[in-house]
């Protein structure tokens, strides 16, 4: 795992400089100072990740990564563990929710099959690096061995790394797995130390007994693994999913690449929740797209220190709050490149009041 | 103004055939049913409007209006009132802040003289509609005769059908006045029956002193003209402005003609307020953009019965907040069009599970 330290150790700090170029532009801008609110905090935050003073999103990338999770036999889900392939299909064909954001978005999608409990006939749009299929049950046994989870982190660097190579000057992270908020739930109890009761929500759509049911489940995994929050590969490998890691290891990636990564709900969260663990420089690459619908995103987005940009009682995954900030994130740098200053519009300042 | 009480007649109920169809479909989209949260809601709600189960957004419209105010005069400010004259003119040439969102949100924008304080030259994008050099000081008389706030309206909704041969599926409506939050204070202050000290904030960026003095214009405005929430139109008249009676004016006209209105900022608010008050019915036409960072903006929301889709901190006006809405609002309308239904992608639906 030296690949890892080595790609942890290129994380640097956001560019002092070029955040100070876009703040100083900001305030030229016609309009009154901080007058636009979150979006100017954003701009500068791109800037000072892309050491550009005025950054540009020619290039947006949404990246979905798709596994399935043993957990299911314990009853956690509203919907069959089959559905996960079948949405890996419908992304593919084009017809998922994230597939509308992101055509709206202007932003392209890479799916990723890392742990789909099904062999996925090949397709175009199909990155097939598939780990194993499927985690085991994370309530009665690792849900993987720690090299897995470290191959499915890898996966999410490599496929990170050769869509870099195509353009990306900002990526959305998204994830499919049935039974992927009960892992999160999990993940997130071992790395707030918080009760796992106030963690579980409905997932896609749990009822009373279900959630009983997922709520016993990631209690007996905590009693099972005796997880410790400074050794979150091991969190990873015991409780995690294989898609999560690959969102993990595509954080880690796009903050050693300097890029900004838009995270979106409850899954992802947990995702980033493992990265920044690994590597807390990651954490001002980071922008929270939204507040879930599903109760304890408040308080992982709180351990991360982020406050989202959207509060729409969201809660299907896939990317699709991300890929909604997206055109927050796309105003906030058009709007530092692209308004005038007072001098060039010949409008009075307020000092000239 | 049987005009007036023509165009109120016309605004009916939303379509419940609609909504319904919109709703069963909503249902059998691809995904856990209510997980796209307030969208899915807002979709619902475009259908109503639109009578069209899947509303479609071809043509965005913003309106922004422009206008003085004589109560600049008591020093409630940052900002001098010839930057109205010059922000109108920094709108025509494309380089204020609602130009570059309007570029990004697809939306054209109108931009229309209805009472600055200076001659405008002639300009592409200008609608030249003035009615009087700005309003008189409300702090000290009426800031317009009844026929010229009547004037205004007219103005508003002679502008809003104009663009409605244009096409027109959706319209944000935004504004630009030195000293129009002082105003849009006043007019909240009769119709929510709440104390000036609730509703004022620091507009683009008053100081302490200044902030009193606005406080002190609205109380002294309150006390002169002995308002009453239920005559809007001497509300509108004696503490409004030009460029609110247009909005009010332009919502009047959208709802009467089934078209959805985004709600922008606090004047423009206070601008949907006087419609209301005057047309109840329409309420349901109406979407607010965001909570504005100025003091009163929730509480006059709260008022509306609106809850606004961002949270951003701006405060900035002229139609910003709303053009941002618009990429929700499309997406709204996208995921209900465009995604696949269960059968169609072969997916299992929670009863399958």
């Amino acid at each position: 795992m030296s690949w890892l330290e080595d790609l942890v150790a290129r994380i640097g700090p956001l560019d002092e400089r070029a955040m100070a170029e876009a703040r100083a532009r900001q305030d030229s801008l016609t309009k009154p100072p901080g007058s636009l609110g979150r979006l100017e905090a954003l701009a500068v935050q791109l800037a000072g990740i892309s050491r550009r003073p005025r950054p540009r999103l020619a290039h947006k990338l949404i990246v979905t990564a798709a596994g399935d999770h043993g957990v299911v036999a314990e009853g956690v889900s509203a919907y069959p563990q089959s559905v996960t392939a079948q949405m890996v299909g419908n992304f593919l064909r084009g017809g998922a929710a994230i597939n509308v954001l992101a055509r709206q978005a202007g932003a392209r999608i890479v799916v990723v099959d890392v742990g789909v409990a099904a062999e996925l006939p090949p397709a175009p749009g199909l990155v097939a690096r598939k780990v194993r299929f499927g985690t085991a049950n994370l309530a009665r046994g690792p849900a993987m061995t720690p090299d897995e989870a470290l191959a499915a982190m890898q996966v999410g660097v490599e496929v990170f790394e050769a869509e870099l190579d195509r353009g990306c000057d900002v990526v959305a992270l998204g994830e499919m797995g049935i039974g992927n908020t009960t892992s999160a739930a999990a993940i997130a109890a071992v790395l707030t130390g918080r009760d796992p009761g106030e963690l579980i929500g409905r997932g896609a759509g749990l009822d009373p007994a279900g959630l009983v049911r997922k709520e016993t489940a990631v209690r007996r995994a905590l009693e099972l693994h005796r997880l410790d929050a400074a050794r979150p590969l091991e969190v990873l490998a015991k409780v995690g999913g294989l898609e999560l890691a690959a969102l993990a290891g595509a954080t880690l990636a796009a903050a050693a690449h300097r890029r900004p990564v838009i995270v979106d709900g409850y899954p992802a969260t947990a995702a980033a929740m493992i990265a920044i663990s690994l590597a807390p420089a990651a954490r001002d690459y980071l922008t929270a797209a939204h507040r879930s619908q599903e109760a304890g995103h408040a308080i992982m987005l709180d351990w991360l220190g982020l406050e989202p940009l959207l509060d729409l009682g969201l809660r299907l995954g896939e990317g699709t709050g991300a890929a909604l900030a997206l055109h927050l994130v796309e105003a906030a740098c058009r709007t530092l490149d692209e308004m005038a200053t007072f001098a060039e519009a010949g409008v009075s300042s307020r000092e000239d009041a």
